[in-house]
């Protein structure tokens, strides 16, 4: 008996200790969890991949989706000219212009002008674009939150017509 | 028969509307909804409330969850020496600090100096309070989930000890 004791307490408390980080993970490991701080200058800018920008776009990102959160965050800078492909968002958009002015057009409406401290809310699965006017850059905050794994579709380019227009 | 079928036929099309309008609703409310800009200047700014702050704190509201989005944003400015009460974020909160230096901390560590540029994460249900420094400002975007109709949970104040420590 004082054998199987020796197997059966450690792999008791095991078991609760497996209980406890998985059954009641949330509290437990939001606990565990420090306050990050990610530096300024510290994350490297990158470009707009062709296939989903035109024209000249820079993306400072920010700040990533932890679960349970889902929201993810960049700053977007758009040259003269440039923009996003048409896309949509499963769970929609939030842009907070910080710098500059811009256009946004939503599928089938009119181009509408943002500009430096305007903030933008494009609904779920609302076909759009955004991007800098055809003078001017552009600079923006862009908030997404993901649903099932995506924070974006994308789809064809922007023609210079549909730009321009 | 013919007037059942008056009857009849109207009340299957309003039962086939009816159920594109909830079933579906997801699809058919989501393209009905426009892209919003909401211009510069026109959100009036407002002072943090005393029993949430200390010091002179004005937030400037930026954009509120939009269902299914659970994501709200403002711009917050403290004035050295203010601050937030000790309190917590269901789904945890980002902060992107826009103008100055402040500190921030997690309740049992050490209080962290977060700059211009920097980008800061505090994980859901973590004990913490940030603002200004005791000799410069710091305004920051704050960004935060709901959960269940709370994206906060206040706490008591950040004593003039536990501030300046």
């Amino acid at each position: 008996m004082k054998t199987e004791h020796r197997v059966v307490i450690p792999a008791l408390a095991g078991l609760v200790i497996g209980l406890l980080l998985t059954d009641a993970s949330g509290a437990w490991s939001q606990l565990s969890q420090a306050i990050t701080v990610t530096r300024s200058g510290s994350q490297p800018s990158r470009q707009g991949a062709a296939e989903n920008f035109r024209g000249s776009v820079r993306i400072d990102p920010l700040f990533n989706a932890t679960p349970p959160s889902r929201t993810s965050g960049g700053r977007v800078t758009f040259e003269p000219g440039a923009r996003t492909a048409w896309h949509t968002h499963p769970l929609g958009q939030t842009l907070i212009v910080t710098v500059g002015s811009g256009w946004v057009q939503q599928w089938g409406g009119p181009t509408q002008e943002i500009r430096e401290g305007d903030v933008v809310w494009i609904p779920p699965g609302q076909k759009h674009w955004h991007g800098a006017t055809a003078t001017t850059s552009m600079t923006h905050v862009a908030i997404q939150e993901f649903l099932d794994g995506k924070d974006v579709d994308w789809m064809e380019q922007v023609s210079d017509e549909q730009y321009r227009r």
